[in-house]
């Protein structure tokens, strides 16, 4: 399989459902909504609600109702991006080659815009319109999944060290909390929430868990590496901003040549977790190599 | 019935619910939790969660799997008060007598502290363990209602149109609909979800949507009057802040005294919405009286 097509298929699936989940750019309040686009369509790779999408395919479920199901992984991930970006906290001022959204729609809008994106998650989430084929007991344990990976034991925590360690001298278990956290944790929920749609039976369920972690792992890498090799205009901000701003990196700890060695490592052991699973997982196999690839 | 014990017994049963939905402060990382229960636990009068009980009371239903449902209210309600005092929003200095939480904890942590708070709120709604009596469907009913009245249609597009209103001329319908937006939508919700949790039929939700529209409004009419005319101890922030802020409000329309006759008159057509239920909805009706009797 070409994982570079398969990769654009779903972008454009996703890309579709988002448009519908969203309200018009029109609605009043004109500029939330306006915002709230603006950093959605701001061309990212999708790779949350793909991650969802290739992992109930894996075990067989047909994505339809899948669709608006992933595209909250998106909204969620948004949500953290315009945040993170405010001057109280990152304080960056381009995202995805673009002025950030707080350049682009003032801070006020920009904290409310992320706020809206979050609660727009979960209004999604709890609409039967929307989501007729999934039973109710089946949402709440995506709800649970989400909320959690998003919240202070998740998205919000790894922030808060990682705003708490900028300039200081971290250890290593420091960064990897900061890792698992900011980053790991929604990917990890991203397959976590396909297995859930897709009815995993448990052992199912634990493997695609460890996939998940090993593959947000390996991502987390792979971008530490390209913040210091890749180029500006693939990035869409700035190379070595994370040296900068004095933030503790994969790289600051093993220098990149390890870093390379172990990305590749971790992406071993995530196809490995997926040894009982049939060619419907070799996307997921794919997707693990692809991480990697960008940084080879 | 008298209504300000109810309230304290009510207040009192809240605030131990809420105890257990929130993480220890000593959780990691300390920051964040810090700041949530420190604003959580400000001293406010739970009047979301009572509104939630009283209604599913007014029903009938008993209230034990009720209170962290109720709670979760609460958990909203403070996550928008965090975020409406922000430098960049309302910038406001003092909250129920104390230090806002930007101002103890920094900017950062207190947008981190709203965004754990809402977040928790869905985490709670999704957690079978703390909610074992209710049933998914109805869950998934109750996360509707509390997302929508938080989200872009409901709170979050309330606050974005008093913003860009701060220091303009408005009209009467602009204050109608952020009065309905920042502070209704979410105590309209908290009498739907106390309907919803008690499996209200459809007559008997549609008169308590009713009356908790109207008190939605009444609430709002008498804040506005208590801006001007309550006591700085009593409010817990300066007296005329609304005024000073050149923020348009009831009283700036009609007038204090035409105000308070206006309050009144809602309420009555609160308690009149409730005219089919029997006895078991008295705190509700005196819910309603009493909102109006703090400015008179």
């Amino acid at each position: 399989m070409d994982i570079k097509t398969y990769l654009t298929k779903k972008k454009d699936l996703v890309d579709k459902a988002l448009e519908k989940l969203v309200p018009p750019a029109e609605s009043f309040p004109t500029s939330v909504h306006e915002a709230m686009r603006y950093s959605l369509f701001a061309g990212g790779k999708r790779v949350r609600p793909v991650l969802a999408i290739a992992s109930a395919e894996a075990l067989g479920a047909k994505t339809a109702d899948l669709l608006p199901v992933a595209g909250t992984l998106e909204l969620v991930h948004t949500y953290s991006l315009i945040h993170d970006d405010l001057p109280a906290m990152d304080d960056d001022d381009f995202r995805r080659g673009r002025p950030t959204c707080h350049k682009a729609y003032g801070e006020a809008i920009a904290i409310l815009a992320g706020d809206g994106l979050l609660n727009m998650a979960f209004e999604v989430l709890s609409d039967p319109r929307r989501l007729k084929s999934v039973p109710a007991n089946r949402l709440i344990a995506i709800i649970k999944e989400i909320s959690t990976a998003s919240g202070v034991f998740g998205m919000v925590g790894g922030q808060v060290v990682d705003i708490e360690s900028e300039g200081r001298e971290i250890d290593f278990p420091t960064l990897e909390y900061i890792h698992t956290h900011k980053t790991g944790a929604l990917i990890r929920a991203s397959v976590r929430v396909g297995a859930l749609y897709a009815k995993a039976g448990k052992r199912q369920f634990t493997a695609l868990t460890r996939y998940g972690e090993l593959v947000g792992l390996a991502f987390q890498i792979a971008d530490d590496i390209l913040d210091l090799t890749g180029k500006q205009e693939e990035l869409g901000k700035d190379v070595g901003s994370d040296l900068k701003k004095g933030k503790k990196t994969f790289p600051s700890f093993y220098g990149i040549e390890e870093s390379r060695k172990r990305a590749v490592e971790v992406v071993d052991h995530a196809v490995s977790a997926l040894k009982d699973f049939d060619r419907k997982a070799d996307p997921l196999r794919e997707l693990a190599k692809y991480i990697v690839n960008r940084v080879n």
